[in-house]
């Protein structure tokens, strides 16, 4: 790697943002942060600008106040902080498809896209390929298991991956009846075994319609098709995801759940450079490592999101926004937690046919499913 | 890969020769035995030569019986196989420092050796280095470890790698107390609970003197200083290592243990071909996966083989010599489990200090410690 490389943050308040920020902070020979957005939270965000002094401060929901003089406001600021000429790489960590035109428009100006926002590879996978091969960018995984297989395949040719096997930790009920789902709360679905996210996230990995986004993630990221990728509940959260080659060999990318390495690995792959953010590996300390099976009765959401990947068009971004829609009423305590796939199933048999063909063809297809979800769901 | 490659296999009716054999029969289409040689089972060495046809056939003891008419006999037939021109690789699946010629031989020859014999590297690891940058030649581990090592690092630069961690099952003594050891019988050394593998490697698999020579191996084979290289005991020889690198991520090869895998990587490398030589990755299946710590009180032959390496010059050799005499005695009924440890601590400090300058002092070490062993502990 030479020079040093701007870094531009989307979402820089949010989970991921404050990690990437503690990594930058480690490695400031060798990146600089050229940029910071945050979607409201102005008074972090300005501590965070005072603290690495960006040349752009972006806030999607300014409050009118003293702390957002001199920054751009409003969700415009996305697309500005993405394409500009100081920023090498953009780091987006913008929660849901808000986050969509920004990697489009980071990708189409040739930038490193290091993508936690997966939804905008669900949404719009096939647009985003269009716009990296149109402007030169890439995109690089952010989430631990893409990241983790990333580093598996480890620039081998895509024909030499036979299959890959994302883990899921299986969430705080991975063990719970399906009946007893029904009576699920709120503050039952935060409280996640092995990994600190944000409220959304979390929620996702409760019902595992995390895990149906990141095997559409990952069928585009990676090129393969739906039949070659596959689940397998790891309730350690050690091995980050498998790799299955063609000669029958197997890679697997493992360490303490933490989000600190995928975002430095985004940053420098393929390079690897040193970093302390990991603690060291101990596999006495880790072990034992367990494997089990989905319940997919229990889950439903994940067969239907990979249904909807397998459907293609707009079903992915049907099942994206219908999943986002139901996970808000979730969390404001309006729907139950099983009312998520019953939201998802409906939206999907309703609008999974919608039109694709285009940004604003998918970003509608969002909005109806959205609007399908809040009228038949929410009290 | 282009072309078919020719194959030359020493050691070819043993366990991994024999594999060698399963595996090159899948891939006709990419690899032709050029060369086949054995010490003594000339005929099961009849048998693989008429089904796989190879130009030159060699057996390091005749029978002077029919079996070897036309074959080329006695030890000098190993440099012989390991050199001529229609052999591209060199699968050296020798027992014992008796393969150390043929290794140097074909390194100096420009020929990639595949490398099942690890007392090359453990005897004469600076003359192998030595030989294949005076040849051109490379070393390539078909040791389930080290070609998992050899996967995870996956090209990437030496300095990018922190650690290596070694799995070892613990062998069938794993759970004995250290008194119950001095009874152990050899049908209890023979019991190796994941690998099946030919008499001497189970035998050193069970006083861990195997993963003693594979820590010196690693350290000739990956540049590594003994600090960066380490064990961890793993019962279900599911991880076949780990590799940690500077920014704190591990990677891991995992797969049924199988050598049909390393054998087929040695030869491919860093290509991956179709293969069905190892059954489908079903982590349910295959866990819980669990570790633990080396218990050195009772198994002192790997702290001895790595100070011995740690040590340098003759020392490793002198290991060696000291252990493969000893497993002898042991095979033979004549000591007990832990006389073999007692010998190779006794043969070290008589003659670890030996002189390493040559191919000729390193096997004088060798002679020396077989005859200190021979001399001390021979009942």
């Amino acid at each position: 790697m030479t020079g040093v490389r701007g870094v531009a943050i989307l979402g820089s308040t949010g989970s991921i943002g404050t990690t990437a920020l503690r990594v930058l902070a480690r490695q400031e020979d060798r990146f600089r942060v050229a940029a910071l957005t945050a979607y409201g939270n102005a008074a972090l965000l300005r501590a965070q600008a005072d603290r690495f002094g960006p040349s752009f401060v972006g806030l999607v929901t300014p409050n009118g106040g003293a702390d957002d003089a001199g920054w751009c406001t409003g969700p415009a600021c996305l697309v500005e902080a993405a394409t500009r000429d100081d920023a090498d790489i953009v780091l987006n960590a913008v929660v849901g498809a808000a986050g969509l035109d920004a990697t489009l428009a980071a990708l189409r100006a040739g930038k490193r896209v290091a993508l936690a926002n997966k939804e905008t590879l669900v949404v719009a996978g096939e647009l985003a390929h269009q716009a990296a091969c149109a402007g030169g960018g890439e995109i690089v995984p952010v989430d631990s298991e893409h990241s983790a297989i990333l580093q598996c395949i480890a620039g081998r040719p895509g024909q030499e991956v036979r299959r890959i096997v994302l883990t899921a930790s299986g969430g705080p009920f991975r063990t719970w009846p399906r009946e007893k789902l029904e009576r699920a709360t709120l503050a039952d679905a935060l409280q996640h075994p092995t990994w600190s996210m944000g409220r959304k996230i979390t929620v996702d990995s409760a019902t595992l319609a995390n895990k149906a986004l990141e095997v559409i993630e990952a069928h585009f990221l990676f090129g393969l098709p739906y039949d070659r990728i596959e689940v397998v509940v790891h309730p350690q959260s050690v091995v980050h995801s498998f790799v299955e080659f063609v000669d029958g060999s197997v890679l697997a990318q493992m360490g303490v759940p933490s989000m600190e390495l995928p975002v430095l690995y985004a940053l420098t792959h393929p390079e690897r450079v040193p970093d302390a953010g990991v603690p060291p590996f101990d596999p006495v300390e880790l072990g034992p490592l367990t494997f089990e099976r989905v319940r997919h009765d229990a889950f439903p959401a994940l067969r239907l999101g990979v249904e909807a990947g397998r459907a293609g068009g707009a079903a992915p971004a049907v099942f994206n926004a219908a999943n986002e829609c139901a996970v808000a009423l979730f969390l404001e305590g309006r729907i139950g937690l099983l009312d998520i796939p019953r939201a998802i199933e409906s939206a999907l048999a309703a609008l999974g046919g919608a039109p694709a063909g285009s940004r604003d063809a998918l970003l509608a297809a969002d909005a109806g499913a959205r609007r399908h979800v809040t009228d038949r769901f929410a009290c």
